[in-house]
């Protein structure tokens, strides 16, 4: 049977936060339906957003994309127009959609803007096309559209369930974004698209000799940071914080070919954010995704004193903070 | 029975050159032994020479250690003193010796100067002392010292064969410094002493979840570079080479402590390596030892278009170059 008027109107908009990964996403166990191969742990980024709306008409001969104001073609749209088929092929739904969606930080500077646009993109899109899903059943659906799209469902502080299934494999709250008032301070170093997505990178994990290594040990800092967050043990979270990230960057970096993220001013924060905390007991760790900005984490209170002398570290661009961020939700 | 005047002479000068290893040695089975978890292979740095005289003498009531024409106390004569010890041992003698040794390179510079060091120190200790030692003892005795001295024994191209006893952990050549004309140029990033020496760090690398796949694997990427060489592939070393140089990286950023010996310039050399490579069709590549500084090998051919151009990285203090270099020998 197919429905050709959606129940609930047929447009909505949503609006969802991308996440920074404490605990990485890194190598699938299936790529079509991105289950991944380890749990994984995060904290949505609540001052950056992505607004989409879904609209679907009859007047659409195929799927549009519309990001920022223009118009998008190739590859970024095929990614866009498949998710927007399997949501009409569930709702049995034969108009086609166009896609509006507005960023309100920069597009490929490596904050995992994925995350934020297919969590957006399948609260919107279910729900425009008269589908009332809830949390677990959106992280799912939003999953198949980029994998840490699924952690950007849910508010606060996030577990991402592997799983094994495309049931059984979806993200859940630990703790509400007001849990602890940490603040990501993302020190971007390079702005524009990745030399290697993610979606490839993932491919590549396996060619790694140390990415079983890295998958074995993974359920242990796995509940190492759930408890350092939600105990609010700042010291425990950083010390897994930061070698869930060296394991994962030491993944990237022994696989065949081999994916070198870091540039000098990365390593120049590193370095400088384990002074900080090692040498002056400042309460601050790094994180880094697959790019070269990082990720530093603090409690609200170092704010001003991060974000400043992260400004004046050679190499550092501008810097974007974020508070914790909720959940997906309709606007 | 103790002899108190040496067979051969009371006096003997040794010269040795530091190695660079393609498989490198990182994590032992003895710490006390130095009998290491993996094979490792390298090749004499021809360039740099350590000269070592050891005397021993009725007149003296403790070993002395003289560096550079600086008279050395602490650690660093506890470590030499010991060492001299064990060859009186072995060879029934009771004078003690002053050691008297220069080094033609920067010391501190983390070009390894320990690896020649014990490896000159062994010979001269030994022949002074009335010990005609072959060469695969003396790699043996050398390896007691430093680990990597062991390879600084025999000539050109050299393999330690890991072993799991002190008769059976020592190196040998696999092809003369003739068989493949290869140049290091170093790339000095930093000198002084590094954060953490070699000793303490191997004793940290089984604390890295990552350090037992390393060990695993490293059979394989041991044949793989015997095999380059032997056959002189420069793109088949280069692959080996570079992987297993950012394997122990990857084990030494995450244990615990983590080891981050690498610096923003170190990262820009190694961006650059990779890009003349891979881009440009230089043959070239790098590895890295437990410090900042990289060693870029290439044929001789591409020595004058390689060093000029790492003159010109922001961060590179200066460039040696060394061809590859002979066994020690007595002078």
């Amino acid at each position: 049977m197919t429905r050709n008027e959606p129940i609930g109107g047929n447009s909505a908009a949503a609006i969802a936060h991308p996440n920074i990964a404490f605990i990485k996403y890194w190598g699938n166990r299936d790529p079509h339906l991105r289950i991944p191969l380890n749990s994984s742990l995060s904290m949505n980024l609540g001052a950056l957003t992505t607004t989409t709306r879904v609209t679907y008409s009859p007047d659409l001969e195929v799927n549009r994309f519309q990001l920022n104001g223009k118009d998008i073609k190739g590859a970024a749209l095929a990614r866009v127009s498949d998710f927007i088929d399997r949501v009409r092929s569930i709702a049995h739904l034969e108009y086609r959609a166009m896609v509006i969606s507005d960023n309100n930080f920069p597009t490929g500077a490596g904050i995992a803007s994925s995350a934020a646009a297919f969590a957006a993109l399948a609260l919107a899109a279910s729900f425009a096309a008269g589908l009332h899903l809830d949390e677990k059943s959106l992280s799912r659906l939003a999953r198949i559209g980029s994998g840490s799209a699924s952690r950007s469902v849910p508010g606060g502080f996030v577990e991402w369930q592997a799983g094994e299934t495309d049931d059984n494999s979806f993200a859940f709250s630990i703790a509400d974004p007001e849990h602890w008032e940490l603040i990501d301070c993302i020190a971007i170093v390079a702005e524009g698209h990745k030399p290697m997505g993610s979606t490839q990178g993932h491919a590549l994990a396996s060619s790694s000799p140390l990415q079983a290594a890295r998958l074995a040990s993974a359920p242990q800092r796995l509940d190492l940071c759930r408890k350092a967050i939600l105990e609010r043990d700042f010291e425990a979270f950083a010390r897994v914080t930061e070698l869930d990230s060296n394991l994962m960057h030491a993944v990237m970096m022994t696989s065949t070919p081999n994916l070198l993220y870091w540039q000098p001013a990365t390593l120049a924060i590193m370095h400088q954010v384990m002074e900080w905390r090692q040498k002056q007991g400042v309460e601050v760790c790094y994180t880094i995704d697959a790019g070269p900005n990082v990720h530093v984490i603090c409690p609200v209170y170092n704010q001003t004193f991060i974000t400043q002398r992260l400004e004046n570290i050679p190499g550092v661009k501008f810097v974007l903070n974020s508070p914790v961020g909720g959940p997906a939700r309709l606007i």
